[in-house]
């Protein structure tokens, strides 16, 4: 947890406090802070400050701010996700959040198991985006939009996505174009397919609609070391 | 599984078995195959066939090879790791192989618990090896090396690593200088620290001895993401 993430609320009371277990665990427990020492501490979807504790108790912890801190580049990519295994997901939406991506997109795929649709995890997304937040140290989420429709997502919302960015790659282990190198803006769309790829009908969809297909030097990558290498080549952070 | 990885020795037979456990499962489970279909198999440190299954029982199946195909490229980065927590450090390895570095090293730093070069974890680095090979379909093994003292390796054989190299990059969140976008050349080091990052001694001892110390457009992020994250910044593939 490199940053205490408070409610927004938060940001219009005149004195500040710190009452989520979680994080009274964290500031006791790992950081083993008392009253005088320092946190980083962020208003959600706001302002990065530097804080002081001046008070606290078992319950909630009173701190006063230092000093305002700028918050972490954003990275303008837009990531396009065949929605993985439940156990894969916490992780790509963390890792994904950490890295800043501006948004994430959920979609449907011949490949993707119906019943991932179902799966509780889904339901602690905002969770997942907290623990990214808290690792970056960044206070602004990501917009997180679900599609469980491949074809209706590709012919009509995709192309006016990519019609806001300079380019869309969608990964595909089987193909002969490589990803270009030294690629100048970094306003675009990656799209990763589920295990296994997308089938021949998505990948001609995806390209029909804008997309390019790229492999990443025929090495078949989980989603998850995909994500943050594609990550990696196409921003600059 | 994208790849079934046979001995060395059976390099030199005149017919070619499956015999493990974890294939057989894999080719039996997963992949449901029968005689006459095909398999992408691979000699260990030797090159990558598609092979055609001949015959089959639960012991053993006999393959026959059709084509030699090429392996993939690998990546000529040499990645310098702080010794990372047991559970991070099987996922550390697979990624890493899984993208293909030349060359692993594990050192030790102050940061890193001394009871981690202690973990059976460690004794298991040969099949976190496998598990990464298999993922990517590749059959060449990087090799790996452990330092268990940090001035030592900085300063007597960092120096030389560098020599043969055209960059070392040590990620570091508390510093100035930003990751140079667009490096020609894809022969470095890579080095990252270990969770709470290298103590500035270390930092120091590093650029004394010929790193450049980067950010990551301060965003903390984990170890095993930073590594895919690097991996994809500084490799072409």
């Amino acid at each position: 947890m490199n940053i205490i993430l408070l409610p927004e609320s938060e940001q219009n009371q005149s004195r500040w406090f710190i009452r989520e277990q979680r994080q009274l665990t964290h500031i006791y427990g790992h950081l083993n802070a008392k009253v005088g020492d320092t946190l980083k501490v962020g208003i959600r979807n706001g302002a990065r400050y530097i804080a002081e504790i001046i008070a606290m108790n078992t319950t909630e912890i009173e701190i006063k701010v230092l000093e305002k801190v700028s918050l972490p580049e954003k990275c303008p990519i837009t990531l396009v996700l065949a929605l993985p295994r439940p156990k894969v997901l916490r992780r790509l939406i963390m890792d994904s959040v950490t890295l800043g991506v501006e948004k994430i997109i959920l979609l449907h795929s011949f490949r993707v198991d119906k019943s991932y649709w179902q799966s509780p995890f889904l339901k602690q997304l905002d969770d997942y985006v907290t623990l990214g937040l808290e690792q970056a140290g960044d206070t602004y989420a990501p917009e997180i939009q679900l599609y469980q429709r491949f074809k209706p997502f590709v012919e009509d919302v995709l192309p006016e996505l990519i019609q806001q960015k300079d380019w869309a790659y969608v990964a595909h282990p089987y193909i002969e174009n490589k990803l270009p190198k030294n690629i100048a803006s970094e306003q675009g769309i990656i799209i990763v397919g589920p295990e296994g790829g997308f089938i021949p009908y998505e990948i001609d969809l995806l390209i029909k609609n804008g997309c390019q297909a790229i492999q990443l030097g025929n090495r078949i990558l989980r989603t998850e070391t995909a994500v943050s290498y594609l990550l990696g080549r196409l921003s600059a952070y």
